[in-house]
Order: structure tokens, then C-alpha cells, then sequence
């Protein structure tokens, strides 16, 4: 299996788009914007739901469904979520169709036409909260931390495998509390629980912060998200968790009595990570061989290919590694014994690379001979021979070893890429040249941000939660700033 | 909490409706046919799903995941495939909703229609065919076993909550064989496989069999079936199984080299289950005082309901918990200890038994004093005292007794609701009385089938694969009939 993968340096976008197809993670499928996921890439995106909803669950959530479709009406209920969601979206009109007249095929059946149309939900904050009215009476009714696992979409014009698709999947909390502290204590929770997934499990180094207003969710009143910074340079979202307030509790007239019998409005979060966790996770740590996968998402672990020749060779090497196998899964590892006789030893090394199987474990004739296995890890591709009494434990700590390594590695890339600078020519040359986080002082008003915007497409990734006080200029105006806030261009 | 169900025997299927919604398993939502899936209903469906996720897993099966959208030019490509689902479903027109220019809200954008309309998947063949062609070239690339989790809309005029709603969750599995017999094989083993889950899990008896060629699936060359008998009398399909020939291969020219290089046609199956079962799980064990559930499904195994007055009481009591508790979970049993203040145990009793709560303990100053609990079990609702010492032991075999006691109880109800009639006189009468499983012979023409539908609205639910030879006579035509069929009016 020859890779051909257009190196990170030549095309960082090539690379990514190839890499996606060439490691059978996704694919471009025949309607406009939708992607097939294929298994492997769907079975680290199964890895990242397991781990996510067990710390949905251990923090007292619970997952519930809720429809497809949200009626055109319920979008104009809360008003600036209707400028961010009632835009491009796919419209269901009709529910017939029947055989064309003439015989041409099959068309819609204009008898069959809707009263009010079908939005397919771009998000289900609207059609959540029209639930949550006939739910909710009384504070014992509260907390409501609710959870659903869903497909959505957004008809996106550009589309990219997994950053950004018109159909997408992913989980979308809808909390429901009695007081704004506690809305606002579950919004800060979660962002520290994505925070948490992101660094333990995908080895994702990230920025924990809030939005400004220009960025922040249609309809909340803060925004929480996470940034991560990629090889290239450039920012991406990882998460987002939103303070509410009471707005989608007004627009669809959800009140509760409080212990007092006073009724008052609910007050709301929502929050949410997609599949494009899993661009982020591709491209912040593979490299110009291929994927490179935290041994905690990787579907194969360990990966062990024989080097024989004839049907005798693999036998005994089979024999052997019969109990490796079931040892190695008495841990808990996942491992694959790749015995296929249609392909060589090379084509299988080519293979697990680009697939970033965290260890390869190759044994041939020699290896049985002297009672050792040839390791190599795909981090670092670095390679060492193993006597078989300690190939499990040595496989045990190189997987623990390997799941920090790369997250080090990344967190260097993140420091040495982020800067802080003083003025706006400084920036604009930062920006053009190697991009990456710049902390930079800012006046505060969305008018300064929108003309950085234009002017150098950079947008404010978030004020971290962290932020020193230190009084400034914005690097524009020179009006004054408390602090620096985050910069970059963004996926 | 009053439950204020209407029994079984006055009206079941307002039985049924309110039983839904008021054990919280699921209600109605703003969306015609759309319902929403409440967490306690859901944690079950839940426990489905991993369940059979893994039944999948260790047959060999993998996850991915298709689009949502099916392009309308799509579905036309398997004739008999557009017969049965180019009907009744969503048709996406436009992607762009816009402000109305007279400020009234917002409407669809008449400039944004696509120029070829998008069905929402009534279920996936013909999308996941058309992927295929780009997977499949060559027998090394068979057989290729795939299965999706996903929601589909179908728009039924009449729809009842899990057992027929526009919008439901399934799961669909997708193969592709080399062979013929293969593929059947694969198509039979799934049958199997359901069969398992439903009596294992649901404690739900189901008889295996295959469908006539008007009752398959459109596009089906053979569809297997497992079929369930509810309390009232009437059936249920449980899940279904299809062999489908090479017709999608054909409709979407998916050929691969066969060992000898030589081109041939893919052999196909597909098969699912459906939040539909959630239907059957509930009609099969539950009565008039609520839902029962079966010990592997229920997301509540044990409930803990403590009885006091005061403080005082209510310490000590969850003091001797928390142990029995941390015991119980050991074993890895899922107990809620209830120790709200704001409802009594009147109410939680009620409440527990209303969602079908497999086994509930009671304690009372008097059992602190005695070393005991009160232990009710939901399917019988026996009590009995039992020492505080026995508690985990008694507990865990009583799990499985319930499992297996509802099992028995549902297949004695099965057993003697099915009966062998000779003449259509005798059939219709059963028909309208009693209902149940009825045996008889059929000419094996779809005409005689349909006639007797029509007349008394029984369908041939199913040819049982252990059917025994019995030669005999069509009971409407008296023309020759080799063994008898299963008929039933079915949901």
C-alpha cells in the first residue's frame, strides 16, 4: 500500500483531505455536503461518544430524543436565534411523491404540500424548549439536565469532511435550573468536562475561555468554548457551552414555581461537540505517514504482523502469539492479529501506519527463534527489539507513554505558536506569516473586531477564563484594554 | 401519585397510550408524528442498543454511517424498491429560509430550490448501494458487513407512540457477499440473532419464520421475520431480515472480480430493528397498575424506598443503605436508594410500580430493628421479609426468576392464544373473538391472501421456518396446500 500523501509543508489542506479519504476515516458521499463515515472513523468517533457520555451520566445527566424537524414558526420564537439558525437550512415542504404523469420517473405530489414547512434541526434549542414547558411546573421539576446524541444540519456553502459538513453528528446538552447561578455553574462545568475529554482522551491540548459577543451562540448570553490550535497555525473550536439566561424560557413561556410559590422563568443552558472533533483530532497529531491516534480513541491498539514464509511459518508464529493476544486482552488492549495471505508484510506495516495504530508488533522466523518481537511505536516510528516475557507490560506503559507524548507535543507546538504582540502591524505580519494564538490588547468593541476580521481574517478565539489583568492599548485604536484577549485564524 | 390507568380489559389500546406517557416513556411532540423519547424511555432503549450492539460486534459486524439525504433520482433505480418507499416521506425543496419583506417572519426562500429534491431516508439501501460501488472491486473486499444507528422518517397518516411514528431510531444493517448462499446464510443468522435478543433480553417469545412474497420488503427476494403476540391478541413484527439477490448491485452496478477474475454481480442483505420494539416490550409484560420490565432492560433495578419520621430516622436508615447499596452495585445491579422529602412512600410505591421497577425494598424503623427489608417484586407484586443478611443473594436470583418467570408468562399467553382452524367460517370467527396465532392452510396465491385480509384484515404473518409438512386444503379456495401459515391481525 503506497501512501502518496501530499506532505503537511507542500499543502497542509491537501494533506488533510487526502489523509481523511487515504485512512478509510470519511468520504464524500453523493448528496451535496454529506459525508460517509466509514467504520474505522466511526469507531473512534464510538470511542469519543463512550467516554463523553460516561461524563455526561457521571455528572447527572441523561439522554433523551427529540424530533428531526422543528416547524418554521417555532425558529422565529427567540429572536436573535432566528438571525443565526433560520438561514440555510434544509426545508422539508412536502411529504408525497408519486409517479410522474408521463411516465419520466418519480415527482412530488403538490397535493401533498405542508401547512407550515419542516426545518430539519440545524440545532434543538427551539424545539426542546416547547418540550420543556409542558415539563416543567414547579422547582421540583429542576434541575432538568437533559443530553441527545443526533444528527443535525447546516447547509453549509464549503464543506470539508468532518470540520464542516451540511449533516453532521453530534450531542447537544439542554439544561434547564431554577437560579442563574446554577445555569451559569453547569455552562462553566461542561467546559471544563469537554476541557478534560479533549486533553485525556484525544490528547488535545486546549484554551478554555468565553466568547465574545460577535462570536457567541445565537441566543446565549455568555458562551464558554475550548480552542485548540492545529499544526498549521490555525484555531479550532473544540466545544462550546452557553449560558442561556432566561431567553428561550420567555420565548416559549416556560415558568416554574419556586419554593415560594412565585412563578418565574426558567433558566437555560445548552452545549455541544460534533464530529468535527474528529478534524481536530486528525490534524493536530498526525503527520506526513499519516494518522497518528491517541492510544485511548485508537480502535486497534496494538496491531501484530507476521513475517513468514509458507503456511508452517505462520503456523508456529500463530501458535505464539495465540496467548499474546489473549493476554494483551485480559488488559483490556485492543489488538489485531493481521494474518491475511494477500498482502505483504510491507503493504501491512504502509497500511497500519497511515491508519496510526499506536504499536506495531512484527514477528518473524528470527523472533521465534530468539524469543523476542520487533516493536515499533507510531509516534515517534521509532522501533526496538522485546523479549516476549516483556512485551505486555512493556506495551502497557508505551501506550500510556505514547497517549502523553503526543499530547506534549502538541502543547510545545501550542506555546512555541503562541505570541504575544503590542502592535497592529506586528499582528497583521504574525498573522500573515506563521499564524498561530496571538494575545493582543483590544478595545472591547465589535467595530475594532469586525475591521481585524476584514482586514486580516482573524478572528478573537476567546478571552481565556485565566486572563491576567494588565492595562493596555487596543493595538487599533489605542483606546484602553484590561487585557490581551486571543487571537487567530480559525477552522 | 394516583395512576389512574385504564385497564387492559375495559380499553387496551388507550391502555397502552396512557401507560406511554404516564411511566414516562415517551409523548407526543409539536411535530405530527413525531414523538420525543423521555430519559426513562430512552435509558431502555439504551440498554437495546448495547445489547444488540455488541450481539453485531461479535458476529463480525462494524459501525459507519450514511447520510441522511437520499437524492429522489435514487430511490427510482430499484423498481420494486420505489414502489413500496417513494410514497409518504419528507421532501427536502430548499436549503435557504429568508425575512419575509412585508416583516410578517420568516419564509422559504423561493431563489434557493435545489434542483434535485432530497428524501430524508426512509431507510438506506439505495444511498449505501451507491457507496458501495466505490468500495467494492474485488472479492478481498468482501463480504463487507456493516450496520447503522440512525434515525428514518416515514410519514404515516396514523401514528401511535413507538409503534409507528414519522420519525423513528433503528438500526439498519448493510451487507455485501460474494455469494449467493452467503448471503443468505447472513440474512438467516440475523433472524437468529434478533430471536436471541428478544427472548434473552426482552423476555419477549417470538416465532421465526419468513414473510409471503407480498407481505417482503420492497426489494426483497426473501425476507425473514421474528413475529410476537401481544396481550390483546394481536402480532407484531419484531425485526425483519432480508435477502435481496443482486437487485441493488444491479440498480447501482456494484460488480466485483471473483477469485477467477471474473466480473459478477454483489449479493446483498439488510436488516433492522426499531424503537418499535419499545412497543412490544411494553404490551407484552405490563398490567393494569403499569409498566413491567424485564430485569436486563430495566434502567432501574432495584429501587430502595425508605420509610421514617423525622431526620433522625431517615439517617439511620440511609446509614444501613449505604452499604447495601455499594453491595448491590458491586454486583454490578442498578439500584436507586429514593430518599426524597417531598413525596411519601404512598406515592413512591405508586410511582416505581407505574415504571415497572423490578424489585422494590421497603425500610422502616421496625426492619432496622429486625434485620430485615420488605422486598416486593414487580411482575407478581409478592412481598416477602427477607433478613438483612440474605438481601444481595435473594436479590440477584430473584432478578433472574423475574426475567424468566415474565418470559414463561408472555410464551403461556403465546401458547394458548395460537390455534389450528380448518375452515375460513371458523377463522373468521376466531378472528373476531379471541384473535391470537391462527394455523391454517392457504393456497400460497396473493390473491386468496389479499381476499382474506380485506375480509376480516388477518395477514399471513409469517411461514414458520420449523413448519411441519401437512398436506391439506386452502380453507378459502380448498385447492392444495403443502403446511399451514400463520396468520394474525397484526400492529
Amino acid at each position: 500500500m503506497g501512501k502518496n500523501l501530499t506532505s503537511r509543508t507542500e499543502d497542509y489542506s491537501k494533506w488533510y483531505n487526502e489523509l481523511v479519504v487515504k485512512a478509510d476515516l470519511a468520504e464524500n458521499s453523493g448528496v451535496r455536503g454529506c459525508m460517509v463515515i466509514k467504520p474505522y472513523g466511526f469507531a473512534i468517533w464510538e470511542k469519543m461518544q463512550a467516554a463523553l457520555d460516561k461524563m455526561f451520566k457521571e455528572t447527572g445527566h441523561q439522554n433523551a430524543y427529540f424530533p428531526l424537524f422543528i416547524p418554521k414558526s417555532y425558529l422565529s420564537k427567540e429572536a436573535s436565534h432566528v438571525e443565526g439558525f433560520a438561514k440555510e437550512c434544509a426545508v422539508v415542504t412536502h411529504y408525497r411523491l408519486k409517479n410522474a404523469e408521463d411516465g419520466s420517473g418519480i415527482v412530488v405530489d403538490d397535493e401533498a404540500k405542508l401547512e407550515e414547512e419542516l426545518i430539519v434541526r440545524p440545532t434543538s434549542e427551539t424545539i426542546i424548549w416547547d418540550t420543556y414547558r409542558r415539563w416543567i411546573q414547579s422547582y421540583r421539576d429542576l434541575p432538568l439536565l437533559l443530553n441527545q446524541w443526533a444528527n443535525v444540519v447546516r447547509w453549509e456553502m464549503r464543506t470539508r469532511l468532518f470540520l464542516r459538513t451540511a449533516e453532521f453528528l453530534w450531542q447537544e446538552g439542554h439544561t434547564a435550573h431554577a437560579t442563574k447561578e446554577e445555569a451559569m455553574e453547569e455552562a462553566e462545568m461542561i467546559m471544563h468536562l469537554y476541557a478534560e475529554f479533549a486533553e485525556n482522551h484525544m490528547a488535545l491540548p486546549v484554551i478554555k475561555g468565553t466568547k465574545t459577543e460577535s462570536e457567541r451562540f445565537a441566543g446565549a448570553e455568555e458562551t464558554f468554548c475550548i480552542e485548540a490550535l492545529m499544526q498549521d497555525g490555525k484555531a479550532l473550536q473544540a466545544g462550546t457551552s452557553h449560558f442561556l439566561g432566561q431567553n428561550f424560557a420567555k420565548a416559549f413561556d416556560v415558568k416554574f414555581a419556586n419554593k415560594e410559590g412565585k412563578q418565574d422563568y426558567v433558566w437555560a443552558t445548552s452545549w455541544g461537540v460534533s464530529t468535527r472533533l474528529m478534524g481536530a483530532l486528525i490534524m493536530t497529531h498526525s503527520d506526513d505517514n499519516g494518522l497518528v491516534l491517541p492510544p485511548k480513541l485508537a480502535p486497534i491498539q496494538v496491531v501484530i504482523v507476521p513475517i513468514y514464509k509458507g503456511t508452517e511459518q505462520l503456523d508456529a508464529i500463530a501458535e505464539k502469539i495465540d496467548s499474546l493476544v489473549k493476554a494483551l486482552r485480559e488488559k483490556g488492549i485492543t489488538v489485531k492479529f493481521d494474518d491475511r495471505d494477500t498482502h505483504k508484510p510491507g503493504f501491512k506495516f504502509n497500511e497500519y501506519e497511515l491508519k496510526g495504530v499506536p504499536i506495531r508488533l512484527a514477528v518473524g522466523q528470527r523472533d521465534l527463534e530468539n524469543g523476542t518481537y520487533e516493536l515499533a511505536r507510531r509516534d515517534t516510528l521509532e522501533k526496538q527489539s522485546v523479549p516476549a516475557e516483556n512485551v505486555v507490560t512493556t506495551i502497557i506503559s508505551l501506550l500510556e507513554e505514547i497517549q502523553a507524548n503526543i499530547y506534549n507535543k502538541a502543547l510545545q507546538h501550542r506555546e512555541a505558536s503562541t505570541q504575544s504582540v503590542d502592535t497592529y502591524d506586528e499582528f497583521k505580519k504574525m498573522i500573515d506569516s506563521k499564524g498561530g494564538f496571538i494575545a493582543a490588547h483590544w478595545d472591547g468593541t465589535a467595530e475594532t473586531e469586525e475591521k481585524i476580521q476584514q482586514e486580516t481574517k482573524a478572528t478573537i478565539r476567546c478571552i481565556p477564563i485565566n486572563v491576567e489583568p494588565e492595562a493596555g492599548k487596543c493595538m487599533v485604536t489605542g483606546k484602553p484594554s484590561p487585557y490581551r484577549v486571543l487571537f487567530a485564524k480559525a477552522y
